[in-house]
């Protein structure tokens, strides 16, 4: 394994052959690709290297000011010309879509923290002591002695602040706080970002939210709490399935709640969401016997089961069993 | 006014001629008073002084395990035997309860970072660049050159991220960010002091954050969000208003929504909290024209109106006017 300082020379030194530049992020492109991506592209803007960022699809409006520049283009199916190509943020091949295919694998650098990368490009720079892809490119651009502006600064706290959920999650080092420190002295409004990243909801999500609440059941002396949902209870969202992102956070974030589930039935199955507070309980077992996985505090799994009452039975017995 | 450093170097002197020290936070306490109160008598231990900390009604379950050696006592009402006292994080005279009442208003030094505070003591350390009080007690450690360890970097990171909303205010600065980096350092696991300061609530404030999505309603295009409550709709709260900080929120944080409010019937009259997402809508007028205050994007006051309905149309107009 090459040492991160010598992969931010050699991928340096490659960038500056380059009259061009592809940044690929990751289909359903999140804050930190994004942000890693404009960043990319503001640098290589003042290296004169022609760039530009191309998306699978459109980008969440909440991250449309950080390009106000409208660098960023949604893959139309049109050939792609560039030859030095850069995904982002990436951990699998397959996750760069139908621009992977149009490629036909020749993805020329890998930049990348996450720990499951597959190094499926010709050069592969995956840092794993990175909080967020945002974290690698700023180390690039701090190398290469790029004078940070607050648009670039905007777009790498977006970065770095999504992955670690706020500065809040575990993989947050002082590193990336002090990243953050320098990123603010560009005059960055955090506030407005944080807002935007964070807060800002759509409706739908908070009707989710409202019914989650009220479905949710308490057993055992309260400590473990379980949200049931048949398809009719949110069959509002239009099939939007990415509104269930964090919506079993509710159970664990309530006071006196150790272990919680959400329980909810889908076209294929009943999908299952476990949540633990506690070391004390490893809910990667439960998941792991009904044919899922995951870590300790968060796993996953599909089960089959005869109703919504039965698959709910079997989450509370699961859980119950441990307190 | 004496600099900073001045204040620190004068502070420290006075402390290091004392047998022992009584240490005030605010009335309902908070997680920046309580942080900074507890890291400070840490401090205070190490240097042979006898210290205490005395608060005013019992602190609140999550901050508990900021305070492993249950330092922090309830006043009972009991003589305070104290001659060298320090208050922390108070604005107002008013602020330390009976326990201001009992010192007869002695206190021997005021440790702040409120802009407001009306400089009540003998002594006053008012630092209103820093971002909470823990950032000031911080300084004062620094200077002092103590060895940080985990139990109080994990206090002074509660004061500082609970002031600054988890480090996404605008009062956050570089200084506070690096403060954290150095925090952080010690190992303390920001993910559970974040969990308990931000994400943990209790049961009967999520039925509240429902009920307040469900009577959410829109006006002007879905630009303008209003919250209208009456009693019957909050009387499960059994009257703990303190469920309602944030509530408000709500409406700003909705997509589309530029500016909002709630309105809530109580016995004394219709409460009213204005928001606004943008500097093109200043709401502090709208609560000025109702004989109430505030800032620019958060305000309130409180009308008289025949009827819930009646109060509520009053703000809707004022917002409404505004797009």
């Amino acid at each position: 394994m090459m040492k991160i300082n010598d992969l931010i020379f050699k991928f340096s030194k490659d960038l500056h052959n380059q009259a061009d530049c592809l940044i690929l992020p990751h289909v359903n492109a999140d804050g930190d690709c994004i942000g890693s991506s404009v960043a990319l592209n503001n640098f290589l803007k003042t290296q004169n290297i022609k760039s530009r960022i191309l998306v699978e699809e459109k980008i969440p409006e909440k991250y449309r000011n950080l390009d106000p520049c409208r660098d960023i283009e949604v893959y139309d199916g049109r050939e792609i010309s560039e030859k030095f190509v850069v995904s982002l943020d990436t951990g699998d091949f397959k996750r760069l879509g139908k621009r992977g295919d149009a490629l036909s694998g020749k993805i020329s650098w890998n930049i990348d923290h996450h720990k499951t990368n597959t190094s499926f490009a010709i050069n592969n720079f995956i840092d794993v002591g990175a909080s967020s892809t945002g974290e690698i490119i700023y180390s690039i651009l701090q190398v290469n002695k790029f004078a940070m502006d607050k648009d670039t600064a905007s777009a790498l706290f977006t970065a770095i602040s999504t992955d670690t959920g706020g500065l809040r999650y575990s993989n947050t080092t002082s590193k990336s706080m002090r990243i953050c420190a320098d990123l603010l002295e560009t005059g960055i409004d955090i506030s407005e970002i944080s807002h935007l990243a964070f807060d800002l909801m759509p409706y739908p999500k908070l009707l989710l939210k409202c019914i989650a609440i009220q479905k949710m059941d308490f057993f055992c002396d309260k400590k473990i709490a379980v949200i049931s949902l048949g398809l009719s209870d949110y069959d509002f969202l239009g099939g939007k399935d990415e509104y269930f992102d964090g919506i079993v956070n509710i159970t664990v974030n309530t006071e006196g709640v150790v272990a919680g589930a959400l329980v909810r039935e889908t076209d294929s199955g009943y999908k299952v969401n476990f949540r633990s507070n506690t070391d004390e309980i490893d809910v990667s077992v439960f998941a792991e016997a009904l044919g899922g996985g995951g870590h300790n505090r968060a796993s996953g799994c599909t089960i089959e089961a005869s109703s919504l009452n039965d698959a709910t039975e079997i989450v509370i017995a699961k859980l119950c069993g441990a307190v």
